[in-house]
């Protein structure tokens, strides 16, 4: 460090950015400059403590600086005063008082990282980049002038400009009304909170003094559950989270008969569009009381849904997604307000939905994809999202595909006899003993399985009360691995004693008894058939993608979606729901619908990014690929009754699965899988 | 003109821009790329016929081009079938069609000319430049396709940028709810309305088929009067214009009295917005009835108005604007949607109102800066916008300075014993012969005076009402002319019989007899004093700025308002209502706020030009000047105690009036002027 220097070299870490400032020049300002995002509510005046930085003590060969805490200022009255009232850490500095006085290396904490990562420990946030679409700026505006008559817009205006790097900054329409006299009850303190403060700002919303007042809703839409989060903007912690069973259900259970009902009815469409309006807002009332936050602090909202909720809830009706060619009345991601939705949030909120991807394609896949962001995955990566829809979307290295797949409700445990939805008491794993071909399972809320000692007693308040979507793929790849399922899904009749006190005849198929007594629990042909049917789909849709990518097979599986989180990978493989892969690549990503919507309210540069990713996707639309049938019906076999398979044969450790053509006469396969994975 | 040119000179006259294209370039085109503005709705398609343009024959050596109609290409299809349809003027071509052959000088013909001046010889519009805030575009939306899942909303923007040179452009979203069927329904041919296609595209209206059904409102709300012209913003002819007594009278007939009832009256100021929006609804109505036109063309509105109406009439509070520091709610233009404010109109209708120049300058004297812009005059310019508030601004050469000065109700015939506001009946001119004292008049309605022998037939139907602002102030000056007023504004004993005749007591007063018998009509000393007291506000206001400014003396005056059109300018400066002035550069401008009004309607350029000009404007607050109230008291001498007022007295062929002094004594001045005015 030279004595007489007037300049001093700084470096910003983590980004490494770095210039030369004359000494005197505030680290803020520094890092404005260079365009390292630094946060800052109060504009430099030492309040909101966000700007904080720490000197990186030592030797930087690198940039040839001796990096020491003397090269910046001492701390002045504004950093004394806030260290007193709210405590600055050791080492910490509030960058808008602390001046440069020498070369330095500057690190940015995690907590303030470049564009704010979160602080708190959340888990569904956490690593999230924080940098939402509303922010909060405080402001001193200078008191009315005859001499200068500017109205007090302007003088607002002029007040956040002269503290902030902001473009034209407009005001909402709705502020102006009361805006004189909340500003002077204020006595001209206020914090102003702005959408959009990058591109077009807007003044939204005006609270009285400082105020870190700042929430936002990320909600999931789903045909059959709504999931929502309160989010506080400021942290980016999840402050609560909610669902509700979607209220149109009683207007038909699955997205098709929703739209013949918009068709056959009279305002249909207003029916439905109400009912889900209504259930959202019941979701809001709800956070904002557990939260214990105010109303007017909740800025913004996220909402994802597939195409037919999302125009639903839009109040657009879905008629012409319901035909081909499935036009949507926008496919772009919507920005409006939350009055435009009849929303119960405060006049200058904000709303944003991700882009659909295709007519059956929805924002729901959108949100997938930029939770798991396959695009940057190092080989061919496979995502699927398995609802009443299945969404599938293949990165093959080049190119990223998507489409979707009518799965049904079949994996939902709807459709077949003995399926439920995932709920205490329901099997959710379950083993047949390759002997006595008895079973044995575990039910939701309960540790113990059915052939542990305490089982009886431990399930008595829940009862066993049929089997949940996860179970039932278990038990169909357990039939297959025991010999009593044929590889093309029949239910074999019974050859010996054994057999038959498991196999019982129904009408002219056979049903395997899962459970003797109260409750009576079996798999039927049927319920083999509509899961058959369901994973057939989604199997046909995949390959789909694979064939126009023209590749064979996928390093990595990525399952979202509740269902995907339960599902045990080897069976999804053994019951060749996805194509054959080393198990321990087939992982469970969670709902990650719901986290791309948090990441799109945390964080507003996610939602250029995943318009632009859409923008990019190859769409496929299934049911107009000729090759589809085939594939279709290919896929009906177990797992497959073309594709080999291998690894999955590997994993369960066998040779061959009974052949179609063995069924009729009833012989077992020439040695059976043992099971690994439990 | 070279046999193998590959490019043609083109020359667009009258901008004289020009440039080199290759051979079978569309003119359109051509001008494009020079910034040439050709209006085109159908985007090149031979529909609308906007385009047209001509060539200027002959050799212009400035270019060196030999000018030839066969420059250009033969007609084609498109422009026969424009021909048959629609009629094309001889040696008009459409741009679109015809295509570069040679080197050319083109004629954008004057109805067409850039920026689209104004076709139709309507008196109010004409010579205004037209590029209205909305414009219409038609197009052709591709029909949906399952390949390539783009919404509807993003088919329709894709088609119009295909043939318009916009920028990012959003739909409304209002519009999205029923955008799909009415694609469908048009056999997807539209013509969309897109609001501020220069800056932030947006489409606020769709129309079927083709579509030139565009008009806008201009309005003017006054504190006595609403007025308002429906326009057509595709021809810039006014459809209809229609007036309308402003109902907040009855909450207080003065800007003051009004506000003060807002700050003493629960909803004050919701009951006051609410007659005002009401009144306004009420003249939509009534214009698009008188026009024939359907309410969804109505897709543009201006507003002008003072700044206690401007806030009312956007749901404002004014108390601050009732008392110092006079602070404004916004002083800049506003920008808002017509349903914000509750008008009637579409809903993708949007809403501008000027700025607002100070605390007690309105968007109405922007408006006649707007109209008048004093500041392109070549000599200091004074522009005076006489109504309960008079608005004054001043053009010293360098800078332009505004102020207003409350002169109260006077000028328009309100708080004198005599007065009435101009209407049939009202007496509007008026000489007092000077041997007999006796007055002849001329009222409104009636072609002769009242010494004409068929006056009282002619005026039978009005009757003699009163006096309207413009007669009083011929009566005073008659009166000071006649020599029974005195300078200081004191109606003189009768010193003989003659007099006697016409000056009657009137307690300690004398009171000049108009019109004897019915109705019997007088002028007392307190309506002289009313007018003395109005004038010197006036006065003093304008003094102050010319004193701000650093001038003596004007070199024109121009009068806007209603009552500014009908004072006769000698007799405005005999009183003293302005400074002395050459008599013949003092000039009536008519309704210079409505004009204004009107160009920001048809002109979106206007309003930036506006802006800039009013933030650039010096503001002068009157009441806070130290020197208005010196000004004040100079101002009610008749034409002023101060100031020589010599071309006046010239015109006036006087040498002298009755001094102050002499009031007392009864003396009659030297010599009479001799009123040269008529």
């Amino acid at each position: 460090m030279n004595a007489q220097q007037t300049d001093a070299l700084v470096v910003f870490q983590p980004s490494g950015r770095k210039g030369r400032f004359p000494v005197g020049t505030p680290l803020l300002d520094a890092a404005r400059e260079l365009g390292v995002y630094v946060e800052s509510v109060c504009g430099g005046r030492g309040i909101c403590g966000k700007c904080q930085v720490s000197v990186a003590e030592g030797h930087f060969a690198k940039f040839n600086i001796e990096s020491r805490e003397n090269a910046l200022s001492e701390k002045g009255f504004k950093e004394q005063r806030y260290d007193e009232k709210r405590g600055l850490a050791d080492g910490h500095r509030l960058s808008c008082s602390a001046t440069l006085q020498g070369d330095v290396v500057i690190e940015i904490p995690d907590a303030f990282k470049v564009a704010g990562q979160t602080i708190r420990k959340d888990a569904d946030t956490i690593g999230m980049v924080r940098q939402p679409a509303v922010r909060l700026y405080y402001v001193e505006v200078e008191k009315p002038d005859m001499h200068n008559p500017l109205g007090d817009a302007e003088r607002l205006i002029k007040a956040i400009r002269e503290r902030f790097d902001l473009g034209e900054i407009s005001v909402a329409h709705h502020l102006k009304r009361d805006l004189q006299k909340l500003l002077r009850k204020a006595n001209w303190e206020v914090t102003v909170a702005i959408h959009n403060p990058d591109q077009r700002p807007e003044i939204v919303a005006i609270f009285p003094g400082y105020s870190e007042n700042l929430s936002g809703l990320a909600v999931d839409i789903g045909s059959t559950t709504i999931a929502a989060h309160l989010t506080d903007l400021m942290s980016g912690e999840i402050l609560a989270s909610a669902g509700v069973a979607n209220p149109q259900i009683r207007f038909g259970e699955d997205l098709m008969s929703r739209v013949s009902y918009v068709m056959m009815n009279d305002n249909g469409q207003e029916n439905l569009t109400k009912a889900v309006v209504d259930a959202v807002n019941g979701l809001v009332d709800q956070l904002l009381e557990l939260a214990g936050k105010d109303r007017e602090s909740l800025l913004d909202a996220v909402f994802v849904a597939n195409p037919v909720m999302h125009h639903l809830f839009l109040g657009w009706d879905p008629t012409e997604i319901g035909q081909a060619p499935f036009a949507l009345v926008q496919s772009d991601a919507v920005h409006c307000s939350a009055a435009d939705i009849g929303l119960n949030m405060p006049q200058g909120a904000s709303v944003y939905l991700l882009p659909l991807i295709a007519g059956h394609v929805g924002a729901d896949a959108a949100a997938v994809l930029l939770a798991q962001h396959p695009e940057t995955a190092p080989h061919p990566t496979l995502v699927v999202d398995v609802g009443t829809n299945a969404e599938i979307a293949l990165w093959d290295g080049r190119q990223l595909l998507a489409a979707s797949s009518p799965t049904g409700p079949a994996f939902e445990g709807a459709e077949t006899s003995c399926g439920q939805r995932a709920a205490p008491g329901a099997i959710e794993r379950i083993r047949i003993d390759r002997e006595t071909l008895k079973c044995r399972y575990k039910i939701i809320g309960t540790e113990e399985w059915s052939d542990h000692p305490e089982f009886a007693e431990k399930s008595k308040e829940t009862g066993v009360t049929g089997i949940c979507g996860s179970g039932i793929i278990e038990i169909i790849g357990e039939m297959l691995l025991a010999g009593i399922l044929s590889q093309d899904g029949i239910i074999r009749s019974p050859q010996n004693e054994v057999e038959e006190a498991v196999l019982k005849p129904n009408g002219r198929t056979w049903s395997f008894i899962v459970n003797e007594g109260t409750p009576h629990i079996e798999v039927t042909q049927n319920d083999v058939r509509a899961i058959q049917l369901a994973k057939a789909a989604l199997y046909a849709g995949v390959k789909l993608l694979m064939q126009k990518s023209g590749i064979t097979e996928v390093g990595e599986i990525r399952l979202a979606g509740a269902f995907g989180s339960y599902i045990n990978p080897a069976y999804a493989m053994l019951l060749g729901l996805v194509p054959d892969c080393d198990v321990d690549k087939v992982k469970a990503v969670g709902n990650a619908a719901g986290q791309g919507a948090l990441i799109a309210l945390l964080d507003v540069n996610a939602r250029e990014r995943i318009e632009e990713t859409v923008r990019q996707v190859t769409k496929v639309e299934t049911a107009l690929e000729a090759s589809f049938q085939d594939l279709f019906v290919a896929a009906m076999g177990l797992p497959n009754s073309q594709d080999p398979f291998v690894r999955t044969r590997a994993h369960f450790e066998m040779q061959d699965f009974v052949p179609a053509e063995s069924t009729n006469e009833g012989g077992r396969p020439r040695r059976r899988g043992r099971n690994r994975s439990r």
